[in-house]
C-alpha cells in the first residue's frame, strides 16, 4: 500500500506543477501535496486493476479524486464554514495563502480534476472517458458531496437530527467520492455493468463505513494523533454515530458495514480482491 | 437575439430543477436564472450553428457556460474576494443564503457543468464531447478564469501594473471563457480544426474587448444602469484601461479588437455568421 501511495504522490507532484502565476500553484500544491492518506486514489487503482486494467490507465483519474478530496477540504476548513486551523498536521489553506486564494485554489483543483482526465488518460475509448466525467461531476455536486455538505451545515446545533438524516449526510459528504473513486476505475479498467455495480455497493457501504469509524474517532483521539483539531464535532454540537447509538454500537456498524462491503468481492478473483480488502480493512481499523 | 436568450433562460431553468436539498438548489437557481445578458451561450451556440451544427446540440454546452460564469461571479462577489452587494440588480447570493452556501453552490454549478454536457449532450461523439470537456477546464483553472482572478487580487493597490500585466488578467480573467464558450460551440457544431482556430482568434478579440467595454462602462456609467456597484475600479484603485491610456484611447483599441474579430470571420458565410458579428458589435456597443 506504501508503494501505490508513492505512485500516486510522485504522479500528483507531476500533475500540478508549480508555474505562473506561482501563487495560486502553490496554494494549491500546498493542501494536494501535504501527504494524506492517498484512500480515494488507492480505491480507484485497486478498483481498475481487480477488473483487469493497469495502473497507468487509472492514475489520472485517481489523482482527479484526491483533487476532489482536498478541494472539498479547503472549502471546508475555511472561515465561513468549519473555520479549521490544522488538517494534515499542518496550517489550513486559507491560514497561509489568504482565504480569496484558498477558494480559488479549491475552484481550479475541481476544475483541473476534469482536465486532468479528459487529457492525460490514455488507451481508454472515450465513450468510457465521458462516463467517467459524467459520474465524477455528479459525486462531486448538488447530489453528492456538497449535498453532503449544506445538510451538514443546516443541522448544526439542531436537535431531533435522526439516524436517516445523519446517514444521508454521510452517504453524501463521504461516500458519494469513495464511491466515484472505485466506480472511476471500474469502468476505465473495463469493467462491464454488472461489475461496476458490485464495486458501486462496496464503495458505499465502505464509504458510511469510512465517516462511522472517523466519528469514532473524533472522541476517541487527539488533535495530534489524527493530525487535525480532535472534538470538533463536540463543540460544534455536532450530530454523529457515536452520540446517537454509543461508541459500543458504532463499533458493532462499522463492523456490519465492511462484512457487507466485503461481500460484494466474492465474485472476483480472491488474489486479485486483495487490495480492496485490504483498503477496507485499512478503512475500518485505522486510528487516523 | 431575444429568442435565443429566452431558449437559454428555459434550457438553464429545466437543467438546474427545484429539488432536495432545498436550499443549495434555490441557491444555485437564484444566481443562475437572475437575468444576465446569456452572452457566453449565445456566442456557443452561434459558433455551432456557423459550422452546420444545430441549437439543441450545442444546449448543454451553452448552458454549461452560463453555469461557469454564474459560479466565477458568485465566488468573486464573496466578502473575502470582492465583498460586493449587488450583482445582475440583486443582492449578492452571499447576501440572502449566507457565504457557506455560495461557496458550496458555487461548487455544485462547476461541478454540475461537466455533469449536464457529458449526460446531456446529444447526437455528438464522445471523442468530441471528450474534447469539449478539456477545453471548458481549461479555461476555468488555474490557466484560466481562476489565473486571472488571483493575479488581479495580487494586484490591487499596486502601482506600476502596465499594459502587458492588465492584458494578462483581462485575457485570463474575462476571454477565456469568452473563447471556451466559442470553441464548444464550434466543437460541437462539427468544425474542423482550422475553423475551430479561427473561431478561437475570433472570441480572443471579442474576450480583451468585452473586458476593454467594461472596464469604460464602470467610469462612465452609474451603478442602477449598470444593475452592479459601479466606480468600484476606482475605489479598489485598481488598474483598467481608462487608468493607463484614458477613455478615448480605450475607446479606439476596442474598435480595433471588434475589427480584428470579424476579420476571421471573413471565410465563412457570412449570412450564418451574422449572428457572430451582431454578438460582436452587441459586446462593443452595449450600454451596461
Amino acid at each position: 500500500m506504501i508503494q501505490k501511495a508513492n505512485s500516486v504522490n510522485k504522479a500528483l507532484e507531476e500533475a500540478v506543477l508549480l508555474k505562473e502565476p506561482l501563487k495560486i500553484h502553490e496554494s494549491m500544491r500546498y493542501s494536494l501535496l501535504a501527504g494524506g492518506k492517498r484512500v480515494r486514489p488507492m480505491l480507484c487503482i485497486a478498483a481498475c486493476e481487480l477488473v483487469g486494467g493497469h495502473e497507468s490507465t487509472a492514475m489520472p483519474a485517481a489523482c482527479a479524486v484526491e483533487m476532489i478530496h482536498t478541494m472539498s477540504l479547503m472549502h471546508d476548513d475555511l472561515p465561513c464554514m468549519d473555520n479549521d486551523d490544522l488538517r494534515r498536521g499542518k496550517p489550513t489553506n486559507h491560514k497561509i495563502f489568504g482565504e480569496d486564494v484558498a477558494v480559488l485554489a479549491g475552484d481550479a483543483l475541481l476544475a483541473f480534476s476534469f482536465e486532468h482526465i479528459a487529457t492525460s488518460t490514455k488507451e481508454v475509448s472515450s465513450d468510457r472517458l465521458i462516463r467517467v466525467v459524467g459520474e465524477l461531476a455528479k459525486c462531486i455536486g448538488s447530489e453528492g458531496l456538497v449535498a453532503g455538505q449544506v445538510v451538514d451545515i443546516c443541522s448544526e446545533g439542531q436537535s431531533g437530527v435522526g439516524l436517516e438524516h445523519l446517514e444521508f449526510i454521510h452517504v453524501h459528504k463521504t461516500a458519494a467520492l469513495l464511491e466515484g473513486s472505485v466506480v472511476l476505475g471500474a469502468i476505465l479498467g473495463g469493467a462491464n455493468d454488472e461489475d461496476v455495480e458490485k464495486l458501486r455497493k462496496f464503495a458505499r457501504c465502505i464509504g458510511l463505513l469510512f465517516q462511522v469509524v472517523d466519528d469514532i474517532l473524533d472522541v476517541t483521539k487527539s488533535s495530534e494523533e489524527l493530525g487535525k483539531t480532535a472534538g470538533k464535532d463536540l463543540v460544534a454540537d455536532k450530530t454523529t454515530y457515536p452520540k446517537l447509538i454509543g461508541i459500543e454500537k458504532s463499533r458493532e456498524f462499522a463492523d456490519k458495514l465492511n462484512r457487507e462491503a466485503q461481500e460484494q468481492l466474492l465474485g472476483f478473483d480472491q488474489e486479485k480482491a486483495a487490495p480492496l480488502i485490504a483498503l477496507a480493512n485499512y478503512i475500518a481499523y485505522r486510528d487516523n
